[in-house]
């Protein structure tokens, strides 16, 4: 009995040698659990930043980005930083009635990055424009964030 | 000796149980040489699309996006999979001079997904125009193709 027990405390030992580490298997199976989490995250975050664009909530609309992040707008150069992010939603808040919509096609997530890519129709006052575009998500602190986002219209010609 | 022999193999066998599974450290450090690797196959990429657009072949550009890759151009619906996405570069090479720059600023990498973020120069006969862009490659069956590309000019003013 007890050279057995020698023998299983050997073997655990072993086991506890690789560090608690996954096969491939198991690393797959965490993948495609980690990516249904993140969709599901992503798809929460887009609802909510509709909901502050709309609002004109420009404080909480830099909230979803990082703190580096790049806003690539049609029209004009890339705006860097979630003040500079900020800045920019203040103004576009501050032109009069705005209704946007976005409709996620594509979320697909690994570890720690993420890219979204949708649809989106925006109403200016008596003009309604329609696009697209592509988002780049990071996990920061526990939060899904944007760190790239770029649209452009399907409308007006290619340039 | 014997007694040692039985209890290194049990050791061994606990190991081995693992399957041949890699600690957290070891998996950050494989996300960094992949990542490493990923980018500087992912330069290479760009080079050869500037290669093949500027040269009008839209034959080894198309061959450049993933099967059912999605390219938004501004002013256009999305176009989608490889052999639309080379009747638009057929069509573009077919409108006379034109000279593409691309330089890619941030290349980030996990697993078999990318993200490039970049800045571009398109001259058009005498018009010179710049912007940005952001792709998100894919890694399939050992090469890094574009899934997900789009761009918008820096000029024009913001829709």
């Amino acid at each position: 009995m007890r050279a057995l027990h020698i023998l299983t405390v050997a073997f655990a030992t072993g086991l506890a040698a690789c560090n608690r580490g996954e096969s491939r298997e198991e690393a797959e199976a965490r993948y495609r659990e980690e990516a249904a989490a993140a969709q599901q995250a992503i798809e929460a975050q887009v609802q909510r930043f509709v909901q502050h664009v709309n609002a004109g909530h420009a404080d909480s609309v830099a909230m979803l980005y990082t703190e580096n992040a790049n806003l690539m707008p049609p029209g004009l150069p890339t705006v860097t930083g979630r003040a500079a992010i900020h800045a920019f939603f203040a103004d576009t808040s501050g032109g009069g009635p705005f209704t946007l919509t976005l409709t996620p096609v594509e979320i697909i997530a690994r570890g720690p990055i993420a890219i979204e890519r949708g649809t989106y129709t925006a109403q200016i006052g008596p003009v309604t424009d329609a696009g697209k575009y592509l988002v780049h998500w990071h996990h920061v602190q526990g939060e899904w964030l944007m760190a790239d986002d770029i649209w452009n219209s399907d409308q007006g010609g290619e340039m």
